[in-house]
């Protein structure tokens, strides 16, 4: 016998923003391989499946890749429905293609189910399309973290060749992002957002200025987080500023 | 009294594609505003609402966007709970911000329930991760339908910058798409795929080269569609090739 592997998408944080195939799955579930980001609640609704972790975190404990293809060959060997559930969505950022070829190689069927991705879940945070008429119609999904051999700054000509950036796994390195950026000729004053576990209770939105990163990127924590780039965001920022000067107006006029 | 507007994201397609979230607020719903985009299935969800139809495609029947905002204003200022049910992720592609904007002048709460975006879902469907370790860790996401006063090209500009680019609302231009890209130095022999209706019962993937767009998208029909390119697609060009071939030695083998 051999079963089915589904990938899917666990989607941002929060438990409700899954699809309902993916809750399905989870209730049918065998066996679930989960990555470090896919809350408890969310794994709670595999109710009698097996639960595995093999998550991954930028400077953590990580399985290693081979290692979780191996797994999900072997689970897919003694079970009829194997779910490997990752942050976000599968397809963007979430290393499936690794899996999907150990899979295929071995002659497992496998599917994916797609989810909500960080991006679009920052985006609902802020209030802010991605995309708006007249000012964005080209978005550009990003990481700066290089595996061997890729260019090393190729992620920056990606940046400044559209309208809005999204630049994931990227806050621990929110100085090289600065420096690169504004080298390249994108103005410091361009508008940024830091939105840190989004969807969840503990979410935190940064708003300031691309020349700002560094400091915004200090005052958020060590949840998972994406930073976004472009002229969309300005109306949010200088919102925002005009409310924080008419708090220090206030506070002045009371003294 | 003032009710709540929810953008909903409708997710590609599939019914079950929608998040819990998006279901719930569905169920509560006392007015759904839909897009053209959305499925019967899906509606059907909202089963004590009003559903009006607001839908835009391109070229056919469409609602003015002030007339849509106003509605939605005047709908919240009658009901609890209205519902602006949009395909996909209404952040990305989904001319949200206008409504965000008519909604916060009006002083009407609102709240944005993001989706899975067409090009997650249709990346699921071909099983090709948008990113894969050493070969991409760029995707641009563009559309080349410009609004008044927007820079023609610059579509193009920010495609050739990235390693994959996923192309909304091109279907109808694969001739411009071509010429352009092929002009701006991506080689003609680049892997493109076409898909259509992602996740319905009616999908249809058409795999390819970029030289070969414009034939590829008379292939398909008027359903949605999304242009996915870049070499992450190389390897299930090469398999569909290979296919091909022998299916074509092993007729030739029968005469």
């Amino acid at each position: 016998m051999s079963g089915k592997v589904y990938l899917v998408g666990a989607g941002p944080g929060a438990t409700d923003l899954l699809t309902l195939r993916a809750a399905s799955l989870l209730g049918r579930a065998d066996v679930v391989f989960y990555d470090a980001l896919v809350a408890p609640q969310t794994l709670a609704l595999a109710a009698h499946a097996t639960k595995i972790a093999v998550g991954k975190r930028s400077g953590r404990y990580s399985t290693a890749q081979k290692f979780i293809n191996k797994r999900l060959v072997d689970a897919a060997r003694r079970h009829a429905v194997v779910v490997r559930l990752k942050g976000g969505d599968p397809m963007l950022f979430g290393r499936a293609q690794e899996e999907i070829d150990a899979l295929t190689a071995a002659g497992i069927e496998f599917e994916v189910v797609p989810g909500v991705t960080a991006a679009c879940a920052a985006s609902a945070e802020l209030g802010v399309s991605l995309t708006r008429r007249g000012v964005a119609r080209t978005v550009s999904f990003v990481t700066p973290r290089a595996a061997n051999g890729e260019p090393e700054n190729d992620w920056a000509k990606s940046v400044t060749a559209a309208d809005t950036a999204i630049i994931y796994m990227g806050a621990g390195l929110s100085d090289t992002i600065c420096a690169t950026l504004v080298a390249r000729g994108r103005a410091g004053s361009t508008p940024v957002a830091v939105v840190e576990d989004a969807t969840l209770p503990a979410k935190r939105i940064v708003l300031g200025r691309l020349c700002e990163l560094p400091r915004i990127a200090r005052e958020i924590g060590s949840g998972p987080a994406v930073i976004i780039l472009g002229e969309v965001l300005r109306q949010a920022l200088e919102t925002q500023i005009s409310r924080e000067k008419r708090i220090l107006r206030r506070c002045a006029n009371q003294e």
